[in-house]
């Protein structure tokens, strides 16, 4: 074996650090299995006089993006550096310099995915990015290459850990939605500013990603309807459990024919559906194909070495494809013209909770109101509040078009005998 | 596109025609895919005289399989025929004639895939079998492409569909053996002669398989420890529930260092474990990477459209690899020497079920056996029998070696106080 492949690397953070460790740590496999030796020749930081250990030399770090692109003997480059704009500038020099790019940037591939896409197509150069999404779970290659025949019409992911672990918490210890983020930030399970966590964003980037191979469409973060978990309250959880549901943050993208709906939200799952049981910071991301029915993937959706991983995988991909001669083939330009959903198209079951005043005929008004809307009731839950004064009911819908439903919604809002609409949830029927 | 790929299909039962149907019905996406078209060019049948409907012309059949393998248009076979003798002949007159080979037979994959492979990589052909193990589940794949740059030191699978969902509805619905058996072979997922699934020589053909290709080890059929689950009982169950465990049939492939074990076996799994949701006839393959962690890969182990549509992702990455002209690198050769593990070697948690006589000192008498052989009980559950005269004692042992835990169990039946050892099995700890 005489050839040997080099590599840039960008960034030595965590994730660096490890795709670094498993590079020289497993090279007699890698060797095996790209048929030449890998090399991580350079390695982009920010400062160069930081102590960095034994792994790396001085030769091989520069913080100059210029001695890696202008390196002809760098055939790949692997960008585990975060952020966005230096991010998506650093990978896009790199396609237009014919170099092959692994990325774990989740917001640069949410974002500027088809931008970059295209270049590599352009390029013949290949653009994975298997960590962007669930980190250790190799979801993205199995949805392009294992259900290749098939064809999706249903994904559901439980894609953001922090946000995972938090509803867990809440749902299984009963703990308080402020407790339990103080305590994930204080375990670095959450961020200092937790909002694209909590508030569904970087969930609804992955389920964006995943959209747009799934189905071949081109799918932007702005196609997706987002809403977060910070207003899920105790209460919510428990109605929830006692109707036989455990609520979870869900990305959903479903198609009917040609049209589809990609929206992030607090979602009740059936006890007995697969996502129901995936706790803590795991993630899963099930898949129904029209062939192969019903399918999930569960794994750990970050850390360093489960995400690292991912990158090397997508790096022995790129590298084999070199070595054969056929990069290029990976970025798939979306096959289908991009189809939105209208109000009317999206159908769902609902849990609706609402304060109402505790008067004969209430339940009559109510349902009266569901009845005109096109609305029936799955199951309903009644439980006296305020010595009798209050009404809290509680009720899952049987599926209802999103359109008939927000109408209903508002309407309520203006109904006598209704006090308040606590809170309101898409819920998931049967599996399908 | 001008070019055109020809396939020989061996078989025409349910997933025969469920390979052709998805072939016909996918002939744009596959394009897409391969860059030529694709034709199911010869079916191998037994009568050409049935009727086969519209789906097939007269032209296309034959009941030789020389019109296949001697024909240079054919690229690749597909066999989904069954059985053993012939099927491995033909693949690997295939193979031997330079054609591809995709096939869904675990059975000779179990007994003959080494052979097999073997010849594929002298012609440089591929011969891929996705299919044979969790037909909708592409694990065999994730396995050897997704988990590229890690090392796989624990595989546990829910492999077969028939006893799962045995097992399934005695736990929950707290019926019988013979009576779900029954059921289970009047609904079609249990064949007349149900030995090779109950008595776990299916799941053993699967786990050889997994382990084989995640261990890059030779393993056979004889490598594989077995047991089924006809021995089962409704009270070995309940009290497994009682104790916060689950039972199902579990393959197991662990490793520690350079060596493995390899086993069938009814297998106590705690409630939070991913597998324990692994309900019916859904099989589930979890895997444990040093790097990535814990992931699990769920989905329908058989079925017309699941099977062929594993078959036909085979063939796209055939037809690609054939375009590419990169064909003959999927049949890896196992790396490592086989080294199996010692009984002293093999460690394990064991849940045991004895009746004994309830007189003072039974228990002490027991506890200084279990003590003297290096095992320590972790639960312990005692339950007055037939008004007192007999104790019902079950326990849950700490990890212990099968050596010792084997030693003991032996000990026990010559035991005064011990009237019957009731049942023994396999129990998992916490994940890991």
């Amino acid at each position: 074996m005489t050839q040997q492949m080099n590599i840039g690397l960008l960034g030595f953070g965590t994730v660096g650090t490890g795709v670094l460790e498993i590079v020289e740590q497993h090279q007699d496999k890698l060797a095996h299995q790209i048929g030449a030796s890998v090399k991580v020749k350079r390695i982009l930081v920010n400062d160069l006089h930081k102590d960095r250990g034994s792994l790396v030399t001085k030769d091989q770090l520069t913080d100059n993006i210029d001695d890696i692109i202008n390196d002809e003997e760098i055939d790949a480059v692997v960008e585990v550096m975060g952020g966005i704009e230096d991010a998506r500038l650093y990978m896009k020099r790199a396609l237009e310099s014919g170099k092959h790019v692994v990325t774990a940037n989740k917001d640069v591939m949410a974002l500027y995915g088809s931008e970059l896409l295209q270049i590599a197509n352009e390029k013949k150069c290949d653009l994975f990015y298997e960590a962007s999404v669930a980190g250790g779970i190799p979801i993205l290659r199995t949805i392009v290459e294992g259900l290749a025949s098939d064809r999706i019409t249903k994904m559901m992911g439980i894609v953001n850990g922090t946000t995972n672990y938090i509803l867990t918490q809440m749902t299984k210890e009963g703990r308080l939605y402020d407790d339990v983020l103080k305590e994930a930030q204080a375990l670095g399970y959450a961020e200092a500013d937790p909002t694209a966590d909590v508030e569904g964003l970087d969930a609804a980037r992955k389920i964006a990603i995943l959209g747009t191979l799934g189905f071949s469409m081109n799918l932007d973060l702005d196609d997706v309807s987002i809403r977060g978990i910070s207003n899920v309250t105790s209460q919510d959880l428990a109605y929830s459990k006692q109707l036989g549901y455990t609520m979870k943050l869900v990305g959903i993208a479903n198609r009917n024919d040609d049209k589809v709906e990609v929206s992030v939200q607090p979602t009740l799952v059936p006890h007995d559906h697969p996502l129901a049981s995936v706790d803590d910071e795991f993630n899963a991301v099930y898949v129904y194909g029209e062939a192969v029915g019903e399918t999930m993937f569960y794994g750990p959706g970050a850390g360093k070495l489960p995400t690292a991983t991912a990158v090397v995988s997508d790096l022995v991909e790129v590298l084999k494809n070199k070595r054969l001669g056929v990069n290029g083939n990976s970025a798939i330009i979306p096959q289908f013209e991009k189809k939105l959903k209208t109000p009317e198209e999206i159908h769902s079951k609902y849990f609706l909770r609402i304060h109402a005043k505790d008067i004969p005929g209430t339940f009559a008004s109510l349902t009266a109101l569901f009845h005109k809307n096109n609305i029936s009731l799955e199951k309903i839950l009644q439980v006296p509040l305020n010595e009798g004064k209050l009404a809290e009911i509680i009720v899952v819908t049987h599926e209802v078009s999103k359109k008939d439903y927000d109408y209903v919604l508002e309407r309520l809002k203006e109904e006598d005998v209704v006090v308040e609409v606590k809170s309101s949830y898409r819920a998931e029927g049967e599996m399908k």
